[in-house]
């Protein structure tokens, strides 16, 4: 393929991906087709010769588009919102183009400026304290992390790093494979399974603080003071503390103004995980969920200049962005990286930071607007306090009626919801997560689920 | 943006890259900007209010090509390719269209079910062993991995996590940590950094075996298996080792034939990084470099179900692909992942298996041409073995007159090449990285070497 027939076949696909993203919500969110589907409608091996470009578009629809879960579709309200936008389109077919591996300032020096400054843009959006921002003399600065979970486990990296130094700093004889032994880190019973499983990377200890429903799932300074100094008495060093605001079962927040003291009066690193949260903190009226983060004991990260200095990740809403200050080059997982942040640079100046806000309050009232839908069902209770985008709710009654009203709802493919675990509770989770998702979206799947739950109800033996 | 405007902007942007391409090779190839550059040209902070999009767009050729390294321009000759193709672009589009997360198969069945079988149709095109392909029965499998440093890494963790599990099995009372503070691993004085990088990550002993100019800087099986019964002597446990197909200084290979068997007789998980030469074996006359892959011990991998099995990264030039037989989820460091198969299937089927080959030979072809200019200067030396698409030469002299000449060149900003060290020796690295690099590019470049060659020669003292 040449550019000549690029600029023909690129039209068609943007004309493709237009008709696509106008007419989703008349596809089946969730796809009905059994696992291995797939493999029986193409070949078992790459053709020797070359395919036309016709045939290879005519398999979209044939083989790619009934596996598809859409997660752009406005009935689709499982997981959490992967935001989308057109301008965030454009952007990444410029960044396919331009192509180039940032590794390196010199390996594109464009890549790697624009990405701090649409860090520091992110950061001042978020009302970050000073530091937190590269600026021209800043120590701070963020860098965009492939997803969440990479977050978690470079933050977690950095913090070994720097316990292993501090302690080796008073006790240089000390082995730092019996240091790294003794380590121990914390997150919410709350917090996502990929904290869990940084700590299974990082081959560190990693333990769960216990949550209550009376507390709304919020980590008490009590309950980690205690741990702490039990890990303590038992020759263990606690270095690294997950704090999570907005969990992925309820989106609970931690208080960092109470936890964070803790963590500074004990040199253990406090990492927040603000993966769905985050964004909504460029409206005010969210922003005193981040209130402790100025909190921050600064001298640490200046004297550790050779760690990773991971601080707050942030996903937002148009995109998976990580927000993070970092002193040095060692910030991600991977070496190579995408010359992300054209993204952020067209999605921030095409909405404005007025248009991101009406974008992350709309999503809030929609989920405010389905919230009175199931309080006003006497059958429906609500199982945590709705803060932002995600209803937590259920069936007044077993965990097998609540199964079986989700099972009912996805096997009818008109709208698609997971599930969560509260208590031990199950419960049914409501996410608003489309970009085009609108009020009538929302009471046609109120609808739709109050009339499966009347059939389960009926069904029930008396 | 609605997505009429996007149907506009879209195809505009179509335009801007096919236009982009084009005319790659009349911008310089590497930028003349200072860091910083960029932070001036665009405002401190996001606009409270929508910009238009022409504003965006016209800052493109303001603000971002003026710092871009151009990656895909002919003229470019540094590190390695990343390959990018109009095909794998029409791809990207689709794939950022859909939008979705990758994390189960549930969260978009075809997402994973595509990468499974596109990952069998690449290990059917390197011709590997039956069992490192999924199939329908197999136990086989690959995934995509975002770079070959994660491969890497990954291969680390899941043979970490064997060598516990096997020494575990024999003595159940041992300390995991103690066990991971005497695991040893090993890779070449040729590997890429990210390989030293993997083992500071996982927290285990990483050693360097020394390679000599004399072996072409393959590691000998001698020298492994010493260094093999030293540390097993002082106490330590060996379980790691990264082969190199196609080292990032000179693209030297290690002889998994030889090395094979050394790691099967101890227990010692082989990871082969083909990061860079991987995607030649998929051309007879290039496969035979891979021979040796088919001494894995088989029963070692069917035994260990729990841990990641990956085997052989292969980063396929025309895109990031990584290959590995997989048996169960936990097959990447990140959680989410993009729909990335879409690209593999969209690149095979324009090309087919045939327009591939053609695509390597080409490149290996104007490697041997450039190759033949230098032998028939009497004044450059060519620094090692010109197996695929790069060229080591320096001129006959010192290191300083060699750091002269590449500074020059790369001032020039027509062409542009990176360095590296062979034996103590500043050595030029000439790269074929474009798809659209001809002979005409490399003569151009040729001749331009040696024009700053004559001038850095006669400022020479005598």
């Amino acid at each position: 393929m040449d550019a000549a027939e690029f600029r023909r076949r690129g039209k068609e696909m943007v004309d493709l991906i237009a008709d696509y993203l106008e007419n989703i919500e008349q596809r089946p969110v969730y796809p009905d087709v059994e696992p291995g589907y797939l493999r029986s409608l193409i070949p078992e091996e790459a053709p020797e010769e070359p395919e036309t470009y016709e045939d290879v578009v005519k398999d979209i629809e044939r083989v790619i588009m009934p596996g598809v879960t859409h997660w752009h579709s406005p009935y689709f309200y499982a997981y959490f919102p992967t935001a989308n936008s057109f301008p965030a389109m454009l952007a990444d077919m410029l960044s396919g183009a331009i192509g180039c591996i940032g590794f390196s300032w010199a390996a594109s020096p464009a890549c790697t400026e624009l990405e701090t400054v649409m860090m520091d843009w992110l950061g001042k959006m978020l009302k970050l304290p000073e530091d937190f921002i590269a600026g021209t003399h800043g120590q701070g600065g963020g860098v965009i992390q492939g997803t969440a979970s990479e977050a978690t486990l470079v933050a977690l990296l950095a913090a070994r790093s720097r316990a292993v130094r501090m302690i080796l700093a008073s006790d240089p004889q000390r082995p730092e494979t019996d240091i790294t032994s003794k380590l121990v880190a914390y997150s919410s019973d709350q917090a996502h399974c990929s904290v869990e499983r940084a700590g299974m990377i990082a081959g560190v200890r990693m333990k769960k603080i216990p949550t209550e429903q009376s507390d709304k799932y919020a980590v008490q300074g009590e309950t980690l003071r205690r741990m702490i100094q039990e890990d303590k008495a038992a020759g263990l060093i606690p270095f690294y503390f997950c704090a999570t605001l907005g969990t992925t079962p309820s989106c609970a927040f931690d208080h960092i103004t109470e936890l964070g003291p803790i963590c500074n009066a004990e040199k253990i690193w406090m990492h927040i995980d603000a993966a769905y949260a985050g964004s909504s903190f460029i409206c005010p009226e969210f922003r005193p969920l981040l209130n402790g983060i100025e909190v921050r004991n600064q001298p640490q990260i200046h004297t550790h200049t050779h760690t990773h200095t991971l601080q707050l990740p942030v996903k937002l809403s148009v995109n998976i962005l990580v927000f993070t200050p970092i002193i040095i080059c060692h910030w991600q997982i991977p070496l190579g990286r995408r010359f992300r942040s054209l993204k952020m640079w067209f999605v921030f100046r095409m909405y404005g930071l007025k248009g991101l806000q009406d974008y992350i309050r709309k999503h809030v009232e929609l989920a405010k607007e389905f919230e009175s839908l199931v309080r006003a069902d006497q059958r429906f209770e609500i199982s945590a306090d709705v803060v932002l985008g995600l209803v937590c709710f259920r069936l007044k009654g077993s965990n097998e009626v609540n199964e079986t009203l989700l099972k009912r709802i996805n096997n009818g493919r008109k709208i698609h919801l997971v599930p969560c675990q509260l208590s031990g509770q199950f419960v049914l989770r409501f996410a608003v997560c489309a970009r085009t998702t609108e009020s009538r979206h929302i009471r046609e799947a109120w609808r739709l689920i109050t009339q499966l739950a009347e059939e389960v109800m009926q069904e029930l033996p008396n």
